[in-house]
């Protein structure tokens, strides 16, 4: 449920890239993954032999960097300058704005506390930290509404690292059932369309242990 | 003091370019501002005749496409993909979780709700958030002084973006007083390398209005 995890995973599956996916438990600060990745956040990617990219926007640039050509049109960044920068600011928007007042609230409160003892801040989520969440993503289904409305892909013509990054975050929303797909038509249709590409199938089969997800999560019509 | 918007004039002045700075109370959310930035936040920046790139990332990235190659062996992103995934892993460090954990509890604290009405949220500041944050930049600086003494800059051997993020975020602490640099020699010693360099001069010069920076804020030899 680490949507920047996500956001890798949609990317690799775009790419057509297979990783081997390993689960890290962060809050247990296991010695070798803070080695990899000092700040002890997930995703980090290891592209043997020996290198080490930490972080989701680092590694959607380090990919788009080693084998973005090779994607020609489909390239997940591409364009002038401005274009390319267009889709780094939604990619920043989903990844940091939507993340901080949205994902991270619900799959904390719903989902990481679960796993934690009492003494780690463990137990049932704080509703009123869900209902902050569930207000703050009205706004962003209207914005990628908005988006969707107006342009082909969230970020321009062509399917971008913007849209993954607005998918992966949503996806986890949508696992705990937390967004009102009924209150924009736009929004819904885009990601309808995001969802049923192949590179999404990995994510809409994941389960949380002891926790289904919401009927709609893998249903493609929605 | 915003750090983003000083980092973007950090990286500005290391390419030799010129631009009109305009202070936005982003508070105040101006409709003409949002237009630009519907995420209401600094830094901005605006090319003319109509380029308007957002966010101190994309600007970054933007600022290197269109000018990078010029800088030549300066380039602030440069090397192979793993090397410039590294500059990009350390900008982040400091542009999010430096940030998030230390600067914009300073600045917050001591200089923005200066400026709000107490309906804002203005007032005093906290001082268990400031103590927060000074607890928080010593494992910071530790951090950069291990970078920086085992590297001759903070992404390797190069100046990068990661100098200029870092070097940012700290300036607004140092202007409050609120880094211990008899701490670290190794951090101190590269700080003062980069604070002496011709792209720090406008960030020494600057002053918030009825609120002096610290004695050792300008000083070259602090």
């Amino acid at each position: 449920m680490c949507p920047h995890s996500r956001f890798v995973r949609l990317a690799l599956g775009e790419f057509g890239l297979h990783a081997d996916l390993i689960e890290e438990r962060v809050q247990d600060r296991r010695h070798d993954f803070l080695m990899l990745n000092p700040a002890g956040a997930t995703p980090v990617l290891v592209e043997e032999p020996r290198t080490v990219v930490v972080g989701a926007g680092p590694i959607s640039e380090y990919l788009d960097e080693t084998r973005g050509e090779a994607l020609g049109h489909a390239r997940l960044i591409q364009g002038d300058p401005a274009e390319r920068a267009e889709v780094r600011r939604l990619m920043d928007w989903f990844n940091v704005k939507f993340f901080t007042e949205v994902t991270n609230w619900l799959v904390h409160e719903k989902v990481t506390r679960r796993y934690l003892s009492a003494q780690e801040g463990g137990g049932g989520p704080d509703m009123d930290a869900v209902r902050v969440a569930r207000a703050n993503i009205r706004t962003h289904l209207s914005y990628i509404g908005w988006l969707a409305g107006s342009r082909n892909w969230l970020a321009g013509n062509h399917l971008s690292y913007a849209d993954l990054a607005a998918a992966a975050q949503l996806s986890c929303a949508d696992y705990l059932g937390d967004v009102p797909w009924a209150e924009n038509e736009n929004a819904k249709n885009w990601y309808a369309r995001i969802k049923s590409r192949p590179c999404f199938r990995a994510l809409l089969a994941d389960r949380i242990a002891g926790m289904n997800p919401h009927p709609v999560y893998a249903d493609l019509d929605f």
